[in-house]
């Protein structure tokens, strides 16, 4: 039996649709009459959010996801896995009542892992659980070996000698800080995005790093990694932090004494074996998935909601992003069963390859640029499958006190208001470009790093009264944003290091 | 910096001697004065209690513990880490103080694992983490192809008509209960230890298990299976919970209604790859490593206390079972610092090869047999590095009342009297055999399953402060066993399944 018994595996996609047609049938108008001086889109609001919760929709998120993880798993960019999410994308908007479910074609590279291999040769010979890094060069194939130096970050790299770094391999050893809002990933993850850069700046053979996340099982944390032509390309990989202790305790060992515990002999230094068989194959085409509730009135203006479709290939993707397909799919799902659509058009968006290099997000600008201008909101769940604690909205100032009342809706959830401070998702980076208006519904991220990028972003990691808590809160925002009568205006520019 | 920051990492071996003459030397006998009627030996026992957990001792299991796992790593029997884990203990012993160190040969399998590898490849392709069972015969180089028939457990296994298990792999698909006293894994195991053949007999040509543990990250969890050579031997591995769940969720998926979520088909049956470059080479030489504390009176009398020094080849062996070696080396190298040595002998031994056949035990049996009925205790520490919570004796019944008085000694540490029930560890089933009296000291294994037998068995996972709450009840046990003037006699006749 599957070990989340909390829920029992409900009827696959077809009965969703069936599902859907009893939830709408027994929609509750009690909170209208309740307004009073609420702006008139708010009893509809807390509808959403209630409905979300109630015995008959709270399982519709974990359906879906766990839909998506047994019957896609892994998604990477350019895989078959990435082909069969679209196809899953498409029947699954359809089964839940989109309109103009289509897939907006997107051109994504194709990096595949292969073989990846390590081991500590001496002092104290031990294997090494590790991964290459997104987009990483192969080693020869029988592997690299060579001596290790550490550093504690890049700028201890930076201050090591060349003569020091040299014809060795990297060891980056940096430990990431558990923070609720995952701040602690932005100020670590640099070892992994330009670590092997500035280690072949040295004359590095090769980098490992430890892995930048918070889980301390033996899991290695993968990511893209970028390279600059001007600069030899090494091959790079994560060690799981267990493995990273290992490395940093033999490190350890040598540098303090040099002592063998065996009588009469000296440590050498430590030497490390890594074999990465990653290859680079032609791009591939892929698909941003979108479906629509259309408009009643202006169906011209679009709130975008969004989530990315494609995962890491180690695990299934189910928090990452997995849980935010759910979220917004069933916000979508919801609005699309009520008796009257919104004013606006409220659109999901499942992005192709944020993963590895945002693909989607800036195929998805291009195609629509002509449009941007009439994207009222827009906003994206990559964030795990926490429960949402914080709403935010980035627009003109004067819709503030509108969302404040929104605000009010959200915080029965138990979610707080931010002001005027969203930042976005990822996917979401060419929209602010454009001063798109941004929201922000943000999961307590204590945890998401223990999972993120690695193996074991699985199912099982997922809390199903989560998932309604976090669609409940989507719905209630895209309901509001394509309903209210407030101007969100465009967004502010860009600060210049946004 | 190790992510286990609780403990600096102290100087290399060398230096325990150093902190063993210093620990000795302020040896308190404060407790010495209120004996009062307490038998000779317990104010002693008392002050090795408190000695193991006093500031200059509290870190020596885990010292011993770091070092295991650093400098040996996995230490699987035949490997080459077996070999430096002898090395190891050797020279750590030692290290310790003990006396008439040496290495007892033992003779061991040599199993290799290879590369393990899996996958469904219908009706929806999705790659398996998984790992061979310990002994596993290979399937052919490209895997072994087959569609896989589900059973809970044995018994539903046994009920399946031969036609509905023939030419199919078998997915024993049975969950195993956490308990604090581990009775789930017996419970449970047999789908593991007797699977294969169970399922070979009824025509299968694979068998794939969920692992047995209750850890829900994706570790498969190894572990020894057994052939029967009247029945062909198929190749068997152990599923992560995890991919457990998602292959029971597509099988459920076609069992339930066949229905493909692609319109107009129906989904075929569940067909996997299995993939198991498994070896098993000529034997190889191993060794019981031995260390004494010699007794000042009755030095052929024999305390035997004990661990397993091999481990699985997956993780670093943290846990099983380098913490019970951290336990019984800490407990003898406190009693060899003592002033005066125990009336008998204590007899440190370190088990080769507990996890693939006991080798060590039944060599240990046989180079000993003429001495087993001088054995006046054996005890094992093979359960992990949880807190100790169970003190049991299986002795001749007219010793409990002074086993008692031991009970009261180590009551402080928040550890149960459980009168005339010890069972024993799995390397003292010989010793059961010759009626060895035995004693347990009996870890919290409610977490136990989540690492043993897996990659994540690795040292972030033991608190330094429960190695030394057990090394304080061990040191406590050994010196009492070693002093005491009652005669434990020997343990009852077996049960017939015991």
């Amino acid at each position: 039996m599957p070990s989340n018994p909390r829920r029992p595996r409900l009827a696959p996609l077809p009965a969703l649709a069936l599902l859907a047609l009893l939830a709408a049938a027994s929609l509750s108008a009690q909170e209208a009459a309740s307004s009073g001086d609420a702006p008139a889109w708010a009893a509809t609001a807390a509808e959403l959010r209630d409905r979300a919760l109630s015995e008959e929709e709270r399982d519709t998120p974990w359906e879906i996801l766990e839909s998506l993880t047994t019957e896609v798993g892994p998604r990477f960019a350019g895989s078959p896995g990435d082909k069969a999410a679209i196809a899953w994308g498409l029947r699954t908007m359809e089964a839940l009542g989109f309109e103009a479910v289509r897939a907006e074609p997107v051109t994504v590279p194709h990096w595949v892992r292969g073989r990846n291999e390590g081991e500590i040769l001496a002092p104290f010979p031990q294997p090494m659980v590790l991964t290459a890094l997104g987009g990483s060069v192969a080693t020869p194939g029988d592997g690299l070996v060579a001596e290790v130096v550490r550093a504690g970050s890049l700028a201890e790299l930076a201050a090591l000698p060349d003569e020091a770094v040299a014809g060795k391999i990297v060891f980056l050893d940096q430990s990431m800080e558990r923070r609720r809002d995952g701040a602690g990933y932005g100020q670590t993850v640099g070892i992994r995005s330009i670590g092997p850069v500035e280690a072949a700046k040295k004359g590095a053979v090769g980098l490992v790093i430890r892995s930048v996340g918070t889980g301390t099982h033996r899991f290695p944390h993968t990511g893209g990694t970028r390279y600059d032509e001007a600069v030899p390309k090494i091959p790079a990989a994560a060690l799981a932090i267990p493995d990273a202790d290992l490395l940093a305790a033999q490190l350890e060992r040598v540098q303090q004494d040099g002592a063998d515990p065996e009588p009469g002999q000296r440590l050498g230094p430590v030497r490390f074996r890594l074999v990465l068989d990653t290859e680079t194959l032609p791009d591939e085409p892929s698909a941003n998935v979108i479906g629509e509730v259309r408009g009643r009135e202006l169906p011209d203006e679009i709130v975008l909601i969004a989530c990315h479709l494609d995962s890491w290939d180690l695990g299934t993707g189910a928090i990452d992003d997995g849980a935010g397909c759910a979220h917004v799919l069933t916000a979508g799902a919801l609005l699309a069963r009520l008796p009257e659509a919104p004013r606006r058009t409220v659109r999901v968006v499942l992005f192709a390859n944020e993963e590895f290099g945002l693909s989607g997000a800036r195929a998805y600008a291009e195609a629509h640029a002509d449009a941007l201008d009439r994207h009222v909101l827009a906003a994206e769940s990559d964030f795990g499958a926490g429960r949402i604690w914080r709403f935010a909205l980035l627009a003109d100032p004067a819709a503030l006190p509108d969302a404040e009342a929104l605000a009010e809706v959200l915080a029965p959830l138990g979610i707080e208001w931010d002001g005027n401070s969203a930042r976005g998702g990822a996917d979401l980076i060419p929209l602010r470009s454009a001063r798109v208006p941004l929201a922000d519904l943000t999961p307590d991220g204590t945890h998401y790093f223990d999972y993120h990028h690695t193996a074991d972003d699985t199912l099982d990691k997922v809390d199903p009264d989560l998932l309604a808590q976090a669609s409940a809160a989507w719905a209630a925002l895209a309901w509001w944003a394509a309903e209210t009568d407030a101007d969100l205006g465009r967004a502010p520019e860009p600060y210049g290091n946004e």
